[in-house]
């Protein structure tokens, strides 16, 4: 545990996940970005982290992945515990930035994270394009080159990662999440914690149910109910959950 | 009617149309764009227009669509008739934005319109990236975050919607139509009044005939002749119409 | 051969490739945003180039394509030869823009350029969003629009058409091609000289072979190997190469 390392300041965030590819590229640009400082990152687990650097730098031809040691991620403070909030609390830290890649367990973050006082914060990258009337609640991550369409809603703990385009009057409900290049027609809803995977395209008036998984590079033209996988063009579904 | 309530001003504009995702969202910055003014939202039909709107909202999650009244639009005059040139010639109107949806409709409207002298205007986004050499013809609708490649060649009555990008020396005939995300590659040909629909693909050279429709996410790479529907990767034609 | 005709100044550049879609629309911007001046245009080739233009114009729409004479093209020397560097070297041009479309005669380009030690030199559309951390070796060509992503590795000699993303921890090794509006996920890697159409999306720690080609529009969810051909949604390799 590293909380005695947690430098705090005022507007000190705490960003929850640790991943190079999401955690880690909002680190480069986020305090520049905000004006907010970063104290620490944060892994929900009873036991410390032991990742097998070998194993994953066998699944990828880069070298430049970076990964957390036991108690830090790219220089600043890493904690890993079940009682990350309280540890939050404790060391004054009021704000969070909640981007670990599981969608129900962001869910519970931010409930619990709402529940004990905290604030909510975003990271929306300067290149990303918003249009008139969308309303984007706090907490969400949106990547470079993304497009946010006119009245969009963007709930808490939505990601939506590089170049997505989101079209006007989407509704995007807590917590879903939306890969790279993925584009959406109007009128489309994501319901809770569902996944769109990276390059899907959703015709007009879609439904997404709650928990569904969209398939990369599918094509959506019905409504997909909740805790389904979808894939293909047009999409079918493949796969029913619970 | 509401042609009294019209205010006619130095550089006023009829926009044909009044689909929030079309023309609303166009009014939201269109005249700080342009600096022209609008003057009333048109829609060409003999009877005045009952939108329900109950069975509108039924249709989507978000419950911020906005409607016409039957007098006004965006708090804007909303004028319903089949003479509606005649009366915009009336108030004094001479310049039109042609965003009806219906790519037919929207020929003839715009054929009436240099008929009777009037001038078409373009929306172009502020985002829009227009590469060296594209020549643009007035009456088009370009929206946020598209590419217009180089020596692109784009006609009256356009419509290309969020993020598509239209590559090198590609001709756009009248009055076609590019939904969200659509990506063509060099040398493609859309022939009037075609509709390509959200996030398909078309390769190089191709052309699509007149009035010919493309699937979403389909993705092109033979000829599509006149007046027929394609769908699928590869994109194959399902239904030629009269 | 036109090189008495080239005008050499401090800061020449040599563009290696003609076409009117990647040489020609690269001459368009490229002194202004880099400061280079253009020298000639290079094709690599033992006899003069004779291009049918009659030919060339009947497959395309547009009367705007621009081909070279035997001595010029856009107005700039044009040599051809097969002894091209030793001509430039004569005429003091000691820096080269790798443009020459067929990636296996680019590598050899470039490696010949290396040899004789030549400077490298991008032509990167002023549009293009770079990400914190991305590494870009001299001697690419990065179209309008596009993006690279958090710590991408970009090596000499590949092309990135308009509006392709390469997404985070992405390795595009030597004279790979990605055509428009490609997309790829996080920890892609593209070997050298294989080619991804356009609209293809490729899925998170996929592999492309050496010399492998992607189709338009496919999906690829699994590795392909090298010097095959793979289409489709999934993609599936339907051509192997000797």
């Amino acid at each position: 545990m590293a909380e005695r390392e947690v430098l705090t300041k005022l507007n000190s965030v705490a960003i929850l996940g640790f991943h190079d590819g999401s955690a880690g590229q909002v680190e480069a640009w986020f305090e520049e970005a905000t004006g907010y400082h970063i104290a620490c990152f944060v892994h929900e687990a009873a036991e410390p982290l032991n990742i097998d650097v070998a194993a994953e730098n066998a699944k990828r031809a880069t070298r430049r992945m970076e990964y957390p040691t036991l108690t830090t991620f790219k220089g600043r403070p890493f904690i890993v515990s079940d009682n990350w909030l309280e540890q939050l609390i404790k060391l004054g830290i009021n704000k969070v930035l909640p981007l670990t890649p599981n969608n129900e367990v962001r869910l519970k973050q931010i409930n619990k994270c709402r529940q004990h006082g905290m604030e909510l914060v975003s990271a929306i990258h300067p290149s990303v394009t918003i249009l008139d009337g969308a309303t984007i609640e706090p907490g969400v991550w949106i990547n470079a080159g993304s497009l946010i369409g006119y009245k969009a809603e963007i709930e808490s703990g939505v990601l939506i990662n590089t170049g997505a385009q989101i079209d006007h009057h989407n509704v995007l409900k807590q917590c879903c999440q939306v890969d790279p290049g993925v584009v959406t027609a109007g009128n489309v809803t994501l319901r809770e914690c569902c996944h769109i995977h990276t390059g899907a395209t959703i015709i007009n008036r879609i439904e997404i149910g709650r928990g569904a998984v969209v398939g990369a590079g599918a094509v959506v033209i019905r409504n997909i109910p909740a805790n389904c996988t979808a894939v293909g063009v047009p999409a079918r579904v493949i796969r029913e959950r619970g």
